[in-house]
């Protein structure tokens, strides 16, 4: 306590003065600056405005850090993600469809990226031969393409306030179906980050093979960049997000007609006698071509985005998002189908070393071109923007499972950016181990994505189907058979990879998927178990029971214990300080200064035979409280705070101890009085 | 609460009764069991014996640990470690010159396992001429030997309460050297564990090869084993050490004799064939000379042990304790020199695989005989016990340093089993971190070792000629020449060891030794200026400067929050309850219910438009503290306990960091009320 701030009481009696309020600064106004008992009298005057009685708005000066880890804590804090923004700046963009189509499509477009080289992979154990019904199956997928995209042009006329599948299905189908649905998306919004990260490695690796072995290295990296930047809280700014995109579509588009030109000139490669040598490891079964089927069902992962993001685009929202999904459908549709012909008819093959579209690069761009590393940047680039898309995905949706009470409440609230922190570095930290869990190997990672996208697709359709049905608004005629064909569509295929991925990695997301629900359901019984029994009658006073009982355990007689003694006394007239003691003599010798000395609380010792503190003086508070079984047990704990932290090794934990173990107590009040040394 | 045991107090009034001494069981003793009332008014009967106004004893059964986690860790520990005993059982074996030969020789007597072949080692590099240099250092050795026996001899006599070096320099040479001697004996009974272990485990593979690669492991799964039985609290009982040290001296002799018979009858080997082939690395220079002696002189190491356990001898202590050393120094001698010749003799060369004396068992017993396993299991459970004799020697090293203030206070406490435990499992992990680090290779340890016991060698010597001095007492003429000579003769050996093992590995001990001391010294600082700081006037009245200022974070209106309110209220008329939010209409609303209910206790709300919680609310604190720089600001906390511990991560941390901050908050007062769901 500084010399110069004299307290503000009348001599010798009771402090004058208390106002919770902060108000008295209104009354010394005209007072001259640097008079002392102005600053005395203004307290707080910088740190707070007074908006209202009672209310009271902190200002950016009561955010400063304290103590020096604090400081630099704090500025480390403000190096990585920036200076605290306030709530009031929170603002929404709203973008044009070209903007839009940026923001919202990177995760659905970049999947063209790896989706045929998926297709390929599967079909080659059984040969040569089987790789020629790579077309066919990518026709069914993009026609599945535009059955989901149709499908989901009638949500977002029905939600223009954004209608993700968590929400979509609570409305319509209840809760069971909605956590399906949600634990379903939060388990493929971790996929679609480990999964396009893992596939951006790839494109790096394929045109600069020398970093192969630092893959893994290179997606954690990425992770934990894609981590900070979203606890900056980057908007979800168009701007930003529209070079990458569009230079990949751009890019891509010249690819595949380059390719196509080429195809025409030089006439297609031949593929038995690219792949004639590959042994032939499974046989041709539907089974097999439902696996490829399903594999390459990962380009429709993201097609969802739109119709969750409506309320981000100008008006009129619904139209221009119906629009923008349709461009983006077609965009992917184009890309995908014109990769798949061109990696059959130029017979390219998936390798370790390089994927599908980077040798397609080559051969279009030529091997070692400008175009070809750009091609590359940009394919690396639009992953991570996918990767990025989740990071606003998975914070919003655990928002809403949170505002729901389906997850620790911790999900709802909005960091020093404004961002949902906890959301994003829960995604940062699981998206983080799995790639390590799974080397970055994009091939891994896809048997287990995809299942809980059609999962979510179905049951958003489904809902929609139900919606149409009950409400029979304009339009349902036409609508519900739409969206009945994407239910059962989407189911279906739910089911195809399900089945034929289950043995390859999907058990996992089929396994994990009711275990989350049942964890969903669980976080919700607690919040509403609690908010039950702590629900207070309008009427009850508050009143204690009975005074409470104020034990103080002391350790000795010093200064601080003194300090302590007197605050216990003003608690209660029932007060008494306890030394546990494995020395009788110690205790005896305690006693002689304590009685010499000219406190009035009663000193008990108790012996420890076994030496130890806390089981005696537990034992010691359950007879005190039997003596009044409603008085809470106050117990008033003595602390030396030493100036340096390493110096608080050297303090011993005994209240640190006691504290842990009274916690668990019923009825037990812990009061914690530190003395700070050097105070 | 139970239902069955109801309050005792008067109807509607207050609590009659409040018995801090649980003495009113006297009143009811006639009264009959079963009654509810007897069970009420006999609080803590089976918990505490009171032995003396306001004096109670705990018994076993105030104990018995509490809730599921305390009783799962309390069976682990007792598993473990044993069950608590009381003070009372603390006893003190005397033990006969037999018993106290294998107790406190282990030490000594077992260095002569490694000590020759650590001469040889040194000497090999000079290629084999040298190694005929083995036996003048060997008796130069062993004459250390004889004139470090005889020095302490007289320490003895001199201090038949236990002369440990820290004691005797503290008494006669002043702090600062004594704190030189007490860190070099810290540094080397951490040394003597992981040599002795390491050597240990060397005896182990070098007659069973096939566990050579685990080494580490099984050096540490002894470490682990002995801290485990030490914290268990063996007593040095002279039975269970009698058995390996006897067994071990009765064969190493019987080595000795059957090796020199064996001499005599075919004749010493020819030492220029089995190590002509040997390179030859170095020259052979005094200096390398001098470091052979140095490294050899790990034979001398725990020679002072009968000096520091004096106590333990039958009367009339210091004779005996003076014979026992005469006899250990004697069979030391005669061992160490046996080994050395036989090992010139047969021309016994260091190896990778397999030590020196195992060798020579061989050649002794003959390779695979039963007598020469039966030899090597001695040498390694003699050398485990010299082991275990440290686990004696620092912790009773860190309770004296702990009494006199320069360790951590808690390594003056005994634990559950009586044994000073703390010291026990810093010395266990510390010399397991030593064993990991050289991954348990007696040979790369040994140049740490020998610095740090050569040094209290000279400091005990030294104490005991500053004392002779000093007190001339009869013999001092006779005594104070044989503790010159002593420390002399140990103080030269103490920088021939540094010196020559400097680069080896002894300067890491030179650089750690300082350290250590102010270290000790900084602990010494801080505890008397802690002392100085709470020094109490024995007519300070304890009084409160101003009545607290208390104050309620709340975050909502609930049943906890209005128990915490009415305890608050019982604090003080200055009380206001604090709602921090980033969200105005909910604080309003908040608002609204707090006024349509019953509650007496102001509200005011902090609107924090950066959303932080404590910032604000410590800014507030400062605010109100300006109002009454005298007042303690009492913080009151609700608290929610739920029942199961994994239900604690949705309750959100706020108290816990509401906690940490203000503990360093000076003069604030933290009252934290804990609402156990489920109460």
């Amino acid at each position: 306590m500084r010399e110069d701030s004299p307290p503000r009481r009348e001599a010798g009696g009771h402090p004058a003065h208390f106002d919770p309020e902060l108000a008295a600064r209104e009354l010394v106004r005209g007072a001259k600056p640097g008079d002392v008992h102005v600053r005395v009298a203004r307290p707080g005057l910088r740190e707070f405005r007074r908006v209202a009685p009672r209310r009271l708005v902190a200002t950016r000066r009561a955010m400063q850090p304290r103590g020096r880890v604090g400081r630099v804590l704090g500025a480390l804090k403000q190096a990585l993600i920036g200076e605290p923004l306030a709530t009031e700046r929170l603002v929404h963009e709203r973008l044009t469809k070209v903007k839009a189509l940026a923001v919202l499509s990177s995760d659905a477009l970049s999947s063209s990226a790896y989706a045929t080289e998926e297709i390929l992979r599967v079909l080659v154990l059984a040969g040569a031969a089987a790789l020629s019904l790579t077309l066919p199956i990518a026709f069914a997928i993009a026609l599945l393409l535009v059955i989901v995209a149709t499908s989901y042009r009638q949500t977002i006329k029905a939600y223009p306030q954004g209608g993700g599948s968590y929400i979509v299905t609570k409305d319509n189908l209840g809760t069971w179906p909605s956590l399906v649905a949600g634990s379903a998306l939060l388990i493929d919004y971790v996929l679609t980050v480990a999964v396009s990260i893992s596939a951006g490695v790839a494109a790096i690796t394929s045109a600069l093979p020398e970093l192969g072995p630092y893959a893994v290295e290179l997606a954690v990296a990425f992770i934990v960049l894609i981590t900070l930047v979203n606890l900056r809280g980057v908007r979800e700014s168009g701007t930003i997000f529209a070079l990458p995109t569009y230079l990949f579509i751009g890019m891509a588009f010249l690819m595949v007609g380059l390719g196509l030109a080429r195809l025409a000139t030089e006439g297609p490669a031949d593929l038995s006698a690219a792949a004639g040598h590959l042994p032939v490891q499974e046989p041709l079964t539907l089974f097999l071509v439902l696996r490829a089927f399903a594999s390459g069902n990962a380009a429709l992962t993201g097609t969802e985005a739109i119709s969750d993001g409506v309320p981000a685009f100008q008006p009129p929202e619904w139209k221009n998002a119906r629009i923008t999904l349709t461009w983006m459908a077609g965009i992917l549709g184009v890309l995908f189908l014109g990769i798949s012909v061109l990696a059959l008819q130029f017979a390219v093959l998936p390798s370790e070393q390089e994927t599908v579209v980077s040798q397609l690069g080559r051969l279009a761009f030529g091997g070692d071109s400008v175009p070809y590393y750009v091609f590359q940047a940009a394919t690396m680039l639009i992953l991570v923007l996918a990767a990025n898309t989740s990071f606003s995905d998975f914070p919003r949706l655990s928002y809403f499972l949170a505002r729901d009470h389906f997850l620790p409440y911790q999900f709802q609230f909005r960091g020093d950016r404004l961002a949902f922190s906890t959301g994003i570095l829960a995604l940062g930290l699981l998206s983080g181990l799995l790639v390590v869990a799974f080397r970055a190997d994009t091939h891994a990672l896809i048997p287990l994505y995809a299942v809980g996208v059609f999962v979510s697709f179905t049951l958003s359709q489904a809902s929609m189907v139900v919606r149409w049905w009950r409400r029979r608004e304009p339009g349902w005629q036409h609508g519900l058979p739409i969206n009945a064909v994407g239910a059962v569509t989407t189911g279906l295929v739910a089911i195809i990879i399900a089945a034929t991925k289950f043995e390859h990695g999907a058990w996992m997301v089929i396994v994990l998927l009711p275990i989350l629900v049942l964890m969903l359901r669980g976080i919700n019984a607690y919040y509403v178990g609690v908010a039950d029994q702590l629900i207070l009658e309008p009427t009850s006073k508050p009143r204690l029971p009975s005074p409470p009982i104020v034990v103080v355990p002391v350790q000795g007689l010093d200064r601080a214990v003194a300090r302590t003694l007197a605050f216990a006394r003003s608690l209660s007239e029932r007060v008494v300080a306890v030394h546990v003691t494995d020395d009788a003599a110690a205790g005896e010798a305690l006693r002689a200064r304590w009685e010499s000395w000219s406190g009035d609380v009663p000193l008990v010792i108790l012996e420890s035979p076994y030496r130890a503190l806390v089981p005696p003086l537990l034992a010691y508070l359950d007879a005190l409280q039997q003596q009044d079984p409603q008085a809470p047990i106050t117990v008033v704990l003595s602390e030396v705070v030493p100036r340096h932290f390493w110096e608080y090794l050297l303090q011993g934990q005994v209240a640190l101890r006691l504290k842990a173990a009274l916690f668990f107590r019923p009825n037990t009040v812990v009061v914690d009085m530190p003395y700070h040394l050097g105070e």
